[in-house]
């Protein structure tokens, strides 16, 4: 089951060769729910203009072997805006999976932050992603060119580029320059920070699961936190959500079934038969997911468009369709999830049809992501159908494995991130934030207590998906404004710590 | 010039596949001197029967990159006689360029501290030395095979074997792990532990030039040191080296003088013409490099068999020949450099000519070390003939680039390594060691003042390459003495230090 939201689809040329080397095998894999969720972007849409340069940097191919010696060009953005040089600190955006404008254009704190601070801002984008192709359009091709689609190879390009610039950019050399990141690019930011405490004094890591690796955290975790989200939202909400798998299965056995299911809920290519119904639940499970992740206290358009407070009780924008009583019968049960899952697919009311092939912005470079979640990225996830609302589904690597070889040609090694970085043992690290909101599942793979004194967490109860790195709004809630003003004051206190006298 | 030295062989069939490939380009070739120099191993030959069990590891050969996913069998050596288990301690020996038996034999600190520590003792090979090539004979075939040959890999591999040990070692799952190492492998212990901090709890790194790379100390101070060292060990000792150049240069001019300069040095292979003075004047170099290198207070066994203190006052073994007032003459000058350099190649009476090809023991890995210096290994090294005694040489990385470039087919990247280990910014990490040994010609790129309160640094003014990491003797001088005291009293406060309970 589950491989319906792998026909996702990948916008920009950058893009192509992925493209084209996935869609013919998007209907007969069956990754797991890792691939299925994926991690999100930074943030939402520009609130305000942004004004930056666009750079490109040569950077080698290969940082951890000398028989490929090529270079390409990994694209980078600067504003200096508010920069006090010489010295002023840099605030580096960690980039993600995805192109980097998108991340730019969107973390908010950032710019908001760099007035305050007398800061420049650096967004470097993530190798393989946006335009920092390392083999241009065969970068997807096939596993020799994506040998080198690694965090570590990544975050070897932000040392050597923060080293560059710091040489050759006039008043750069003393500034202190701190990690910033979000999700994926969240873990990058904090892994950054551990791996070269000689190029950033610190780092941000916001709502990043550094801790959604083999036998670190329960598999089970993430898709509990989903269910809580809905199970505080409305009544019956989860429960509802529950008896909607098997509703559609009783539904989606006849051919009626399938033609009342696909005029429910609008969708653009019809269902079929019978076997279609597993890519339709993978993506409702996706949809419910990607609420819970971008619950927002005001209209946003992360991954879509969407009200405020999509699945709140404050709001009860999506569960107000899911209120029913116990008794429901299939088609009315499943009536309300049509309506709340157009909440979701349909707030602006200009889709003509819902199209499962996809359920997010097209900012975000999945099949890249597909391959580093089949290497290194393996983030175990399983549910039961008890503590969570969902099918119950074991995580097996075997499988996963399997499909990761038929996908990709590469294995996923199951222990590689934990022993790279750190697993739970990290306290011997300093300087590093880890920002969580309480609504946001990934929070599952977060740090949320402190480690040492200057391993922080900061929760955010009423906070989704790193919403502190968002633009200021008026419908932030308390938590998140308090988060920003510790998380300002922690830079502030690392740049005053670098500013010291060398102890050597 | 000095290209002779790299016509030293290399012992044994882990290295048949490089003697293959280098015989060949010896004579062509003039790599710098951090490669006519080399790293040293650990220590001497056993003064103590030592027992261990030999175990092999399937390493991934590739840590970094998910296309080759292959294993090779790492081979390790494990002694448990005094291990207190469960979860007494491991001490770890980080191997260096070498055959890890040659470590483990003659590492005699770690086999007297395990008695005193209830330790138990892993000696882990090195990859690509000894026996744990990744490919077998063809390891060093090409540059392709070559590929895997880094530090970062080195370092990897002992962490998942440490994983592997501590998952697999009935007793050994709460063990708490410290890192030690000389030389290279003391540049290992430290990497290690500032890399995997959740790995190790703490690193002796002895006699480890951490900091001898491009832009951390200047290029001159390895030879100025070898210069004081003679300096300080006799009557114009030093002057009469900086002259035997020169003297060299008359004397090979002509026919009669290089028979000469054959017959004086009992040279195996007598010089033949001119040109071939600048592989004798390298071999010269070297020689005495070495000889401070393993300036030890009693008679030892390390590079080559050699009497007590070899060139210190103390002695005045080597320097009794070279003590000659200004104005002697060029033959008479270079029949104390011969008698000298008998003291280094003949100390045992036993060598019928001497071997301009090879200077020291065979159970270090050259050819792996040169291609090591010849990607990220990068140790400026120069020679000016006033502040040392050496030929006058600049450091030309362009030319050592396009050296390495005709050896091995790859290039070298000067800054990686400071920007990869952190240059002199390491002040965040903890719990190492650095030792380094006054004598050392390699503490030029040592730490020797502490950086922290648990980066702390030993200094053995009596000592020489990584002295203390040898066997305790009755002439040990009392700084060696009170720095392994000291070194162990670390080790008890990181070990106690673990035995708390986590801080999450």
């Amino acid at each position: 089951m589950r491989a319906g939201v792998l026909q996702r689809g990948l916008d920009g040329a950058a893009v192509t060769g992925a493209l084209a080397l996935c869609l013919g095998c998007l209907h007969v894999i069956a990754l797991k729910s890792q691939l299925l969720t994926g991690l999100g972007g930074s943030s939402d849409s520009a609130e305000a203009p942004v004004s930056y340069e666009t750079f490109y940097f040569d950077q080698k191919i290969d940082h951890f072997g000398f028989l490929e010696d090529g270079t390409f060009k990994q694209r980078y953005l600067v504003a200096h805006k508010h920069w006090q040089q010489p010295g002023g600190p840099v605030l580096f955006y960690t980039g993600n999976e995805g192109d980097i404008t998108w991340f730019c254009n969107n973390t908010g704190f950032m710019w908001e932050t760099a007035e305050e601070l007398g800061a420049m801002l650096v967004f470097a984008e993530h190798r393989y992603y946006g335009e920092s192709l390392p083999f241009g359009q065969d970068s997807y091709s096939d596993s020799k060119h994506l040998n080198y689609l690694t965090s570590e190879q990544a975050l070897a390009d932000f040392a050597v580029l923060i080293q560059n610039l710091k040489s050759t950019l006039p008043g750069a050399q003393h500034s202190p320059v701190i990690a910033v990141g979000g999700s994926y690019g969240g873990m990058l930011a904090a892994w950054f920070r551990m791996k070269y405490p000689n190029i950033v004094i610190g780092a941000l890591a916001a709502s990043a699961p550094i801790w959604q690796f083999t036998g670190i955290v329960p598999c089970g975790d993430f898709y509990k936190i989903v269910t809580q989200d809905y199970a505080r939202s409305g009544y019956n909400c989860d429960a509802n959500i529950r008896k909607s798998w098997k509703a559609i299965n009783n539904v989606s056995s006849t051919v009626s079934g399938l033609q009342w299911l696909s005029q429910e809920f609008s969708l653009c290519i019809p269902l079929k038969n019978k076997s279609d119904a597993v890519g339709f639940k993978n993506w409702l499970q996706e949809t419910w997911v990607n609420l819970a992740m971008v619950d927002y206290p005001y209209e946003a358009n992360f991954l879509q468009p969407l009200p405020r407070w999509p699945i709140t009780t404050k709001a009860l924008v999506v569960c107000k369709h899911l209120a029913y009583d116990p008794g429901v019968s299939d088609y009315q049960l499943l009536h309300g999830v049509s309506q709340a899952a157009k909440v979701y697919y349909n707030f602006t009311g200009t889709s003509s049809c819902l199209n499962t092939s996809q359920t997010a912005t097209g900012s975000l470079g999945l099949l890249g992501w597909f391959y580093q979640a089949c290497t290194e990225m393996v983030m175990p996830m399983c549910t039961d159908g008890v503590q969570d609302m969902f099918e119950p589904e074991e995580w097996n690597f075997k499988a996963f494995a399997d499909e990761c070889s038929a996908m990709f040609g590469v294995r996923p090694r199951a222990d590689w991130a934990g022993a790279v970085y750190g697993g739970k043992d990290i306290a011997s690290h300093s300087n590093i934030i880890f920002s969580n909101g309480g609504l946001d599942p990934w929070s599952s793979g977060g740090v949320t207590s402190n480690i040492t004194d200057s391993l922080v967490s900061i929760v955010i109860p009423d906070g989704a998906h790193h919403l502190d790195l968002r633009y200021r709004n008026d419908y932030d809630p308390p938590s998140v404004r308090a988060a920003r003003a510790l998380e300002v004051m922690y830079f502030r206190k690392w740049i005053k710590q670098a500013k010291r006298p060398p102890q050597t």
